[in-house]
């Protein structure tokens, strides 16, 4: 098959690979309908996370089942599917009160080498959700935001309390920013202030339910979400970035009392103990357990209540990933879909 | 009047200080029944905090209301009066939602100077709570251990959600960590582990409702939390220490999307951001609100409920506050109550 592999910082090339087989009686390997670029996927591709050795890319991945293990029950061949980019049992106590991405038996890199025509998904029935049916094709970019990048800005939602009566403000305009301005606005938010200074971005945050856009950053990014709120600062604020400034930006930007949600994988990020404590903010996040969401967001999705695909502003065909990392990397584009 | 100053790392003095007097006229002042050293006064004592100068010492106290400005409604000379150490106005946005200690007119510093015979109180409606009556002095020491160290241990456990069916580890055997023991216990916590390696110590927090008693500490001690929680670690740490190690150790204790509740000063520290995020933990604490808790604590100490007055072990006249820091320091004593 084809997938993708990063040699190197700038380095993505299309080439063949093995095709997986079922290797686990839990594991089950599907054919993927599309995948796509993660922000996540840039860290390295930009050289801030180390290569090491030639690695398949890719964790965003929707399709339609090719074969399963013995020992899967839930899950059967012909049916299209949603994972989410760590596979979990979706058993144990962890999984049960809702952290899927710290189950027990996580396989963390189970799901890396998505770029790809085929994919093996370890712990299937714990990881995988069916669609109702076939999803007509319009769906499908929804159906693969669910897999990631909206379960994320969804969980940014639900960590920072997003809800009625409360105003929210996002840190970051990627896909996962956007996408967590859908979820709180779908959580009922009352105001919702996107951070952004990209047009394109923040006319798809506005679509999305932003009321508000502030377009400075840092020291003054937060003086301006005061001045929205009467000097307070926000209920919630949904970090979507991940790095020391975005953090500060947020916890700086939330009132005592407040919720911070933060979903962007930190990086060389170290919070003083003395500004977190006199902040009084609530701090919650992490890797997104995706697969605790999945099945509203596919029913949402599917009602067409919500259009997350939207951050796709660029289809490729797999054999173009590299085009699709240099666009996103250029900001050229918020999100590119890969069809296999 | 007499008064604690401390004068420079190790040097406090009982000396003579200007009556406090009404100066705006919201101000209240009181007459101190008793008083205490509080483990964050060992910071500067210990030079790791600066002293800038004579400092007057002291920031827990109840006592018998002298007199009240003229825009004072609720507190009247006569009553006897549980303060807490942050002035606040208990009506902005802020206090409603429970963080009076960030309040829009919070006074940090305006119970300072404590440790005396009288004592200046701003905002005396929105700071001071009165008992239903004079108390008998054997509640005395409770009602003071309310004002702060109770309050404190009391929002740790409620920040780390400790609550029916959690297992609760306690970080810090000082009279904070003691009182979180005896909080979780109220709040109905399953199970309560106690780390400390101090058998007087130990005993109390048994007393108080602790289950377990985990001496060791760091990585060791995180350890041992994890084989008592079936390798999960704890639904609910209390952090009541705020070094480095004790937050690290807070955070590692604590399960996957379970909550860290963090009241010990945080001095020095830094959080890394990926492993924050990594692990999953809900964070929250800060300076207690203590006004928030005051109504309940006083009806659960005025009812013998709770006896939260044990945490002193060492009582002295005011005139002897320099012995009550050293025993303090030395960890001779758990906490000092000062008679002036």
């Amino acid at each position: 098959m084809r997938g993708a592999v990063l040699y190197a910082p700038g380095d993505v090339r299309v080439e063949e690979r093995a095709d997986p087989t079922i290797v686990e009686p839990t594991d089950a390997v599907i054919r993927l309908s599309a995948t796509c670029v993660c922000g996540s996927d840039l860290w390295p591709y930009r050289g801030i996370e180390k290569v090491d050795g030639p690695s398949p890319m890719g964790h965003e991945y929707v399709g339609i089942v090719e074969e399963v293990g013995s020992a899967v029950t839930t899950i059967e061949p012909g049916q299209f599917v949603v994972g989410s980019f760590f596979a979990s049992d979706n058993t144990c106590e962890i999984c049960r009160a809702g952290y899927q991405t710290s189950c027990v038996q996580r396989q963390p890199g189970a799901a890396t080498g998505g770029q790809a025509q085929l994919l093996r998904v370890p712990l299937a029935d714990g990881t995988l959700v069916a669609t109702p049916d076939l999803p007509p094709d319009d769906l499908v970019p929804s159906l693969l935001a669910a897999s990631d990048v909206f379960g994320t800005g969804w969980f940014g939602a639900v960590a920072a309390e997003a809800g009625p009566g409360k105003t929210v403000a996002v840190v970051g305009d990627g896909a996962v920013g956007l996408l967590g301005v859908l979820a709180a606005k779908q959580l009922g938010a009352e105001r919702i202030i996107a951070m952004s200074r990209h047009e394109p971005r923040q006319k798809l945050a506005l679509e999305y339910g932003a009321t508000d856009i502030v377009t400075e950053r840092g020291d003054e990014g937060v003086a301006k979400i005061k001045e929205l709120t009467d000097g307070l600062g926000a209920h919630s604020v949904i970090e979507a970035v991940g790095t020391q400034e975005s953090m500060m930006q947020a916890i700086r930007s939330t009132r005592p009392g407040g919720y911070v949600g933060f979903v962007g994988v930190a990086h060389d990020v170290a919070l003083p103990g003395d500004e977190l404590f006199f902040s009084h903010v609530h701090l919650h996040g992490g890797p997104a357990p995706v697969r605790r969401f999945l099945p509203d967001l596919i029913d949402l999705i599917w009602n067409r209540t919500v259009d997350p695909g939207k951050v796709f502003d660029l289809t490729l065909p797999l054999e173009d990933a590299a085009e699709g990392y240099r666009a996103m990397d250029e900001r050229r584009a918020i999100k590119a879909l890969l069809q296999p």
